[in-house]
């Protein structure tokens, strides 16, 4: 057998698999493809990888012989026990140092085991976030490794020159240790939720409130593209509403209103309550999209509840329109807070030292959610490497001041016409809580302790000989309550 | 040995369960009580259970011996290990047909695990819930049994004894097979964070909207008790906002503002982002104690972020108040829409048989949420059993459209005032959502097969040659992606 060629092994021929071969082709490697149906792999030789020096391989053993040693191999594949099996195929055919790579979208425990996993085995392993669709993917996607600090230098060449890039910088970075790359990810595809849901609901006072055409709606897009919005999901929303069916209707106002929620969005949002971080924005984008669901119960109830009169709108539009631009921008705002938030408190938790600014680097370009924005809080992270939430770093401090009044004008006006924006509300919600330093949760302290002697502590400041400090107080409420305090039952 | 006398054994002798087992006795049942740490069992008697027939064991096996068969036994310990450790050392003393009933706040997978593991041993297991604090397990919780139907016969007597008593009916009856009981155990102790939250928001627009001192308040949550908000919390919440301390101050007005959820809150919404049913209510109330755990935070933030000027209120203030009465009823009626939603969800999908009447009837009293309201549910699900929502229900119907002035009102000033309302923002948004026949999720759906190939289905009523009913539909909207549909990547 001739010497093996090959730069990178890839499994997986959907899309995904397909595209990102292509691109790294492209890039100058030679790159060697496997699928588990093999017929699939002629297929791809003969079409769209045809003039390309892209490799085909029949069998997971000609896979690792076509390839250099350390071998790298990036799987594609659905996650979960797919990955498992894949990686048990190729271990009898790899050596010491060899790297097998993670590129779907693997839940992040899964991706903390198999590190350990491989590891002990003498192999390195990588979890990576591959984002950035189809297009990404074929010409430049968001790369986030992280896994055996090890590996990042025998793959860094090939990630780096594959990723998007962005003023000469590219979209790929070392995200940490462990599982942090699959984690990120996470965070990266709950935050695309949000910034989804957020749009939806613009889209969705234009609409139903101001009612305006689609088209309409599509340059108000195309100029807030201009601005602090620009980004790739304002972008595609701006083609998307000026994609016309053959007849002429808007193709958008043909699509079915209910949305799939089963991945990455629940995870965030199960994370952020595991964490006991109010990651809100994203989970009422998660739970928005389980409402969407339920099409036939919501035709029903359309049809025995009604809203408020429909008004049609007699202010000024305009300023309308620039305050629903400040609104989306304040709200994103503060689902990108949110997220952050949710990254240092796992951090912390699990040891991990993630690089922030260069998450927020590698999330400027080539994925789903890139923006301008990102760079913004880029530069936030990398004036402060520790900065406690976005709010307080300068920029964005300022902007949410000045977003601030056609934020709240344009809540209270969706509530008083019936237009839902969970997503909007909850960030307003946040906002104005994360900026109380008296919350109403000492009513909630109280009654537990009243109803279960669950005990509570003294507001600093208010300390007395019956209200110490860092004591857990207990009240006899009634005059009728033991003086036991509650230690099985926790409510 | 003298022949057995005891009628039912319970080990754990923290607060609950020594005011459970003298509520039991009270009601005629010998009980006898065991703990881990076996002074405590000398103590109990010797003081608490002093003049009661109550009998302790210092031992398992003294305990089990003391039993008439078949025998019962209460474990009231720390949900997880503990009671896997408990059954585990009772089983060597048990025969077969002997019940072991988890009155603890395990999870539901727990109990579903363990009557399978028990009734393949041939005992029986019970996972209730048992709700009421400190007090209603002294003078009648509610009860929640649900596990091996079996066993159900046998306790009947017992606990439909034990048991809050609402005219005339026992706040009891059998939720349910398998880990029926722990599961709506859990939904409504996530309900009881929905209630809390919603009156700690409303107390916060009273303090800080109105500016009114606690001793108002307190008056107005008692008007409140004498209408539809008619409950337990209302009326431990005003007694809480007359509770001064010895200085004259409101005690409240001390209690720091910071609440834990760590337990069967956070479950709910977890199980409800599983369901794929949009619990908004409960994952605001989870995140909203969050946000009040991060006070440091919060404390810093509210020095470098400041809201709207405050200005004070000059409308009318009595209908301001009713206007917030029914914002509270409204939102506590969507909180109970979303818990029962999620009940059938989960019924559906395990197969299990749930009364929704039954479970409003034993939340009617004994327990923490109990209410005039909840004998209301109870009445809409004997009317009609497979009722697919409280708001297809004619009572609940006519009281959303009656409170849905007033209830926009409230959230929109809220908003202007800067008043955080998580939970009542969330609600109104659900309900707008629901009694919407057309979302903005078209939108999603175009993103997701925009950047990701991910498909969509077309709107009833839209179809035509290239848009099939039942059809996931691809366009190529740029004209550059490929024709492959994703298959491993899922954003």
């Amino acid at each position: 057998m001739s010497q093996p060629t090959g730069d990178i092994g890839l499994i997986g021929l959907a899309v995904m698999g397909q595209n990102l071969i292509l691109n790294m082709n492209d890039k100058g490697f030679n790159v060697v493809a496997y699928n588990r149906t093999v017929s699939k792999v002629d297929d791809f030789l003969a079409n769209e990888a045809k003039g390309t020096k892209v490799q085909g391989a029949h069998s997971i053993e000609e896979l690792c012989a076509k390839l250099k040693t350390p071998r790298k191999i990036i799987l594609l594949v659905k996650a979960g026990p797919a990955v498992d099996a894949f990686i048990e195929q190729l271990i009898p055919h790899l050596e010491k140092g060899d790297i097998i790579i993670d590129g779907g979208n693997s839940h992040y425990p899964d991706s903390i085991r198999r590190v350990k996993e491989l590891e002990a085995k003498g192999f390195l392993f990588v979890g990576s976030g591959v984002s950035g669709g189809e297009e990404g993917a074929r010409y430049g996607p968001s790369l986030m490794p992280g896994g055996s600090p090890a590996a990042w230098p025998a793959i860094k060449q090939i990630f780096q020159a594959t990723a998007a890039q962005v003023n000469g910088e590219p979209c790929c970075d070392w995200v940490g240790e462990s599982g942090a790359g699959h984690y990120v990810k996470m965070v990266h595809n709950g935050i695309e939720y949000g910034d989804m849901q957020l749009i939806a609901e613009a889209y969705d006072i234009l609409k139903r409130g101001l009612g305006l055409p689609e088209s309409e709606i599509a340059d108000i897009f195309l100029k807030w593209n201009t601005g602090v919005l620009d980004s790739f999901l304002i972008d595609i929303t701006a083609n998307i509403l000026k994609f016309n069916d053959d007849d002429g209707e808007p193709m958008v106002s043909k699509i079915l209103d209910q949305a799939g929620q089963k991945g990455t969005g629940k995870w965030t949002a199960i994370a952020a309550l595991d964490a006991g971080m109010p990651v809100t924005l994203i989970g009422e984008a998660v739970f928005a999209r389980c409402l969407s669901s339920l099409k036939e119960e919501r035709v029903r109830a359309s049809k025995v509840i009604s809203g408020p009169q429909k008004e049609e709108f007699k202010g000024d539009k305009k300023q309308f329109i620039d305050d629903l631009e400040q609104a989306l921008y304040a709200s994103k705002i503060i689902s990108y807070a949110q997220g952050f938030m949710l990254m240092r408190a796992t951090a912390k938790e699990l040891n991990w030292k993630l690089n922030y600014a260069g998450i927020a680097r590698m999330w400027r370009g080539g994925c789903i959610i890139k923006s301008v924005f990102l760079g913004d809080i880029t530069s936030a992270y990398t004036k402060n490497e520790e900065l406690e939430s976005l709010l307080f770093d300068d920029f964005f401090n300022k902007a949410v001041h000045k977003a601030q009044p056609g934020w709240r004008r344009i809540n209270a006006q969706a509530v008083l016409w019936g237009i839902p924006t969970p997503a909007f509300s909850t960030a307003l919600a946040f906002f104005d809580g994360y900026r109380s330093d008296v919350l109403p949760a000492n009513i909630l302290q109280a009654q537990r302790d009243y109803f279960g002697a669950h005990t509570f502590r003294v507001l600093p400041g208010k300390e007395n000989a019956k209200l110490q400090s860092g004591k857990d107080i207990h009240i006899n409420w009634t005059g009728r309550g033991g003086n036991v305090s509650a230690s099985s039952y926790v409510a």
